[in-house]
């Protein structure tokens, strides 16, 4: 049994979705590792992770348009206020989805639904830099 | 250290929860893995994974007039509608809750409370068949 | 490769935020683990975990406004009042956030950003011990 470690960096060019299933596949075709389990994690509070439909963009259109009227950003209630309208919202956003995801490997590919890809779901509306810790275990 | 996968069919009849430990612990149980971490995996896009209370059957009732109402089917905003009124809620639903589930193995059993079970939750309406793959590694 | 146990017990007194991060890096370290995976779980079906920011405490304040206005304690649809209002709406809460996570180990500490802690969310507004599992795979 073995484990690799690897810190995938993702420059992010503001809110929405992006798709980082290739990077991801490639990185564990690098290892070798022909069956095990795959962790995702993110090191931030204003971004997270999302496995969804990687057919039809209105889904992660629709997606976001859902997450923007339920959190919404500038609410009169927030306190949490230092980096602008979409700072509270962004710590919200990131609770109510994933920053840490298993995902098995199965003769060496990720085991994804054939309509799965993985995103990288930025919260913020400015440009940054994300990164996200890839480990897997397996032989 | 050793490692185990399989996919577990479930016949979905609809939107709602299927309990799924019986089964999850039977193939535990077969693998002969006494400590080690159980991962499932839903390899959908429009249902998920909960752990909830295995009790009161009014729990999983309440829950699903909560996301009924906080996720409504067929919303006048939705663009994405190929499937019908429950598709885009579907995904939001999926999005909401979760895809990947990890579960301590102790002694040869799922390390859940008194009052958890595992339920695959349904989001989309017609009846389809589901697959959830189990991973386990210990020994 | 090895791994470990532990019953982590937490005296929560009530709704809120409880920083574990100090006593779960403590355990991690104990172990001797310094590259693996470890995984928390919730043996409960009305408390969560949650990586929030560690630094404003409005962002802890903000969350709990958000969640207690998305969930209303004693909603007036809610079937399941067993044990008061703040029962049904504490699974919900719940099933919104996490009950199982999954945080890398590299080089003996726990991979969080620097802004991140893990805490657990208490959901009840009575006073409860609470136990979260820790497994920790790797070497």
């Amino acid at each position: 049994m073995k484990q690799h470690q690897y810190r995938l960096n993702i420059p992010a060019t503001g809110r929405g979705f992006y798709n980082i299933t290739r990077e991801v596949q490639a990185w564990v075709t690098e290892t070798g590792i022909q069956t095990g389990m795959l962790n995702l994690f993110v090191q931030h509070t204003s971004c997270s992770l999302m496995v969804q439909e990687n057919a039809d963009p209105d889904v992660l259109r629709d997606m976001e348009m859902f997450m923007s009227r339920l959190v919404v950003d500038g609410d009169a209630e927030f306190l949490h206020r230092d980096e602008g309208d979409d700072d509270m919202s962004a710590h919200i956003r990131m609770a109510l989805t994933q920053i840490s995801l298993n995902v098995p490997v199965m003769g060496g590919q990720l085991g994804l639904g054939v309509w799965q890809a993985i995103y990288l779901y930025e919260h913020r509306t400015c440009a940054l830099s994300r990164h996200v810790y890839l480990h897997v275990l397996g032989e």
